[in-house]
């Protein structure tokens, strides 16, 4: 089962970039060769934290082509699909499939957000499901789509389609709301570690977890917590780990989870603008923080 | 003064698509024939009623070429860069200048929303204007920014920016606030009909009224009222258009423009999904609208 | 015609109160000595400059009494009702209409924000309306309604009512499109100086300006200017006194407005808290601006 | 330690009106006889399920008075103070403490929502808790109080007051992140079902459940299960319950609690206006879903 493969622990990859702020291919696959080795069950390519609306088309492919070379594998890939046309989107995603990706992530469009509604985006994500012979997760983060947030009712109608198998959900306080909307088998997944407990509990297949690009490990150990039943101790990993990702992505964001990234000697360098580094003095105390934790290289 | 050239109606150019959604220029060269004569001061290519977001990078260059060759000698060009990077936005701004552009309009990157402090977007619009020969114009769209505006703090230092000239004002119920809060010399411009007349009074240069792509000469006739100083007549007729306004983008957006442009007799057509054309239903419905305010082609 | 009593200017009148946060009834008393000569057509009396919610209920018709008393004959009295349920209000405006009220102003109710859908609002409006002999008006301001805004077929519906004959419209760039919704002899009116110009030039009646109650003179001076046709001379005094009431009241809200009536020689005094009094530092700054404008007692 | 008697499960109690919408007192007192015996650890009294903002002044004690008095001796009144005023908040909650209440639940003030900085609502909610004998809880709730929502900032230097031992949380998304950033010892509690499993597992000391008023015993019994350590079961019946709790009080709000209250045998009734009740087919939807769930008296 296809679905199944969504079970577990993704990274949603960042983009290393050199001083200049060009792709950094090679930071890029050394990343991946730990990573490989992590226990992370797969990854989220070209998603918000890979600074996707960053990169060039051609930098994309790219990037993708890295990704799929280094996984290990049983590691599946998710490859994001932010685009705001029906037309662009699908020659992202054909092309992803083409290279080897095995889920495609459909971000709703919304540049023309009040005309967006729930039939215009049934008919996207139709139109986009239909043409693809590798399966689709709608991707939900209001956050990053100007405030449109996917409704429960429209998740109930495009998983009718045989070829949307799930979901991404970074929305904020809901994951339980749709895990009770969805029908049996819709593979729901936590888009960030603040939903992530929640959804575990109410049914999720996984989450999408930034913090796993600085620390993997101890990702993939609380999902194992939760797997093995050790209830109190995944309480508790939850906990640390919670105010471990409020340090690092609370404020920051893309710059400060890549800070962290260096941090724990992955490459993770600076973004590309119009994100802006972390100044001196917040990595400096970023770092405090996550000595103070314990975490290290 | 180059500023000067923003004096007037602007019209944001609609992009017509055949009925595949390909990009048909015979029809949009057709078009700018009528508008070359219209008495329309410039024009908005690339904006938001073109469905910038909608086009390939390869088509926009397609789409301004024809507009570049097909406006009137003393028409204006402003080109909508709308991209989420500093580097991509170059990319296109710097194309856009060389084929002879007059104006670039930037829409604040609001990808990574929270992350978009009033530095980080100093710092991008500083960005751009420093590498361009041509002047910048900041284009305040909250609607089509996921909710992103730009505060009068921002625009006041922006302003002193010697290659930030004016702004294009598409939010709701402040035009007046920028006017008093720019320098003299910046060139507010009114984005929608709905704060033309506030504008205008409270020091506007001109609009950029998507009223234009059906029905040009109305506009031009209702500036000329005000700069004729007939101001009942001004009044009068505001409120005329403004009811015409509502009927064609109030709920329906770009598709209804384009319809309203097949009224008209200009080339329309269909809008590019996302997006999707208005109902047999609804188009009648404008129709009916148009026909009964005396509108014809 | 009752409804003609709303053309003009009114005072939204703000509540002394002494160094304790009592009542200072007779500060109000010596103010109305002063409104009644101003040439002020009418007052909204506990309104939300009135700081209503933060008066008792005896409190309410304390400051009713007053403002009936103080006025001139000619001056109209719109007694705002701002409470959540239909029983209360009903309570309060019956007292306000047996006192001599002219009209009552109903905020919609908003506590319960997400059942509070167009039909429920009508019925509230309605049964308010049904059992009053004084006429209602809508007050639509979604900035003191936990951003619920009346839409425009809730006020076409609204408007039917033989007993509701208009609305103050306190929102943010919409006049314009309720002077269009609105039905003939349907009074519209601005709730603050930003809409007051595209009101009037729209059809309003006439507005509710909190300037007025540091400066009545100049806001019926700037009416009179609309009425008698001298437009140019009506702009450029609207765009004087839009900039000396963002001064005012752009941030610091009641507290500003009542240090601006201590600067004219009104008793303004401190608001009650939760509202704070401007610092020392706020209330130089803002008589600095005062007195460079020309402004005085 | 009274920060102890908040632990457990806290009923927000609905308010019986009779089919003139008058206040039933009898039909409460009969409520709190079963409340009594339920198992419940306590009463959030003059809540939003209290629809307290539609109460008159009076009205309120009534309700407090036989709550008070129907309560088991175990256990705890949390009395609900929601005014806009300082003064007024202080007369309501000093007499609610006179009569015997245990806490007071402090909304804050929001009619001027943009005067409410954080420094505006710590010195609302000093001013209260200084002079009151018994202890206050700071009361989140940002979808009745126009949008304004307690930062964390906020909570840590209010929760640095002697008299301010805890807080309701009834956001959505942040439980955790109150949790995190409260010093210890102060007592979060959930408000909402929603949250209720992720507040208990990250530190919460209970939570205030509006399910609690229909089927009291069954959200004691999944407390218990979490005290008790039983994982599994604990998260199957919050499964069960949060499915339940989305038929009852998701659209519906205290109309429909009010109506799964009769189901249950209490006395639910009619909400008082501008609340309306539910339509026949919604209630039998509503009775129908309870039945399948197996709910009953």
């Amino acid at each position: 089962m296809m679905v199944e493969k969504l079970r577990g622990v993704f990274a949603p990859l960042c983009t290393p970039f050199d001083s200049e702020e060009n792709l950094d291919l090679k930071a890029l696959a050394s990343n991946m060769e730990r990573y490989a080795k992590s226990g992370l069950h797969g990854y989220l390519a070209l998603g918000s934290n890979g600074e996707n609306k960053s990169l060039l088309t051609d930098e994309k492919f790219q990037v993708l082509d890295v990704i799929l070379k280094g996984r290990a594998k049983d590691q599946a890939v998710i490859a994001g699909c932010i685009a705001e046309s029906t037309r662009e989107t699908l020659q992202i995603a054909q092309r992803a499939q083409d290279m080897g990706c095995d889920f495609i992530a459909l971000l709703p469009p919304n540049y023309f957000k009040k005309q967006m509604t729930d039939d215009a985006l049934l008919r996207y994500f139709t139109d986009v499901a239909d043409r693809l012979a590798i399966p689709c997760l709608l991707y939900n983060a209001p956050g990053f789509a100007g405030g449109l947030a996917l409704s429960e009712k429209l998740i109930q109608k495009a998983a009718t389609h045989p070829n949307i198998l799930g979901m991404k959900d970074s929305s904020t306080g809901n994951i339980e709301g749709f895990l009770l909307a969805a029908p049996e088998g819709f593979a729901v997944m936590a888009g960030s570690l603040n939903n992530f407990l929640s959804g575990l509990l109410g049914g999720a297949y996984g989450g999408v977890l930034s913090l796993a690009n600085a620390f993997p490990a101890l990702t993939v150990a609380l999902y194992n917590l939760f797997t093995g039943k050790d209830y109190e101790a995944f309480f508790a990993l939850n906990r640390r780990l919670l105010s471990l990702n409020r340090a690092i992505s609370g404020k920051g964001g893309v710059a400060s989870v890549k800070a962290a990234m260096d941090f724990a000697g992955f490459a993770g360098g600076i973004p590309r603008r119009p994100l802006l580094p972390l100044t001196d003095g917040e990595r400096q105390a970023l770092f405090a923080v996550l000595a103070r934790e314990g975490m290290g290289p």
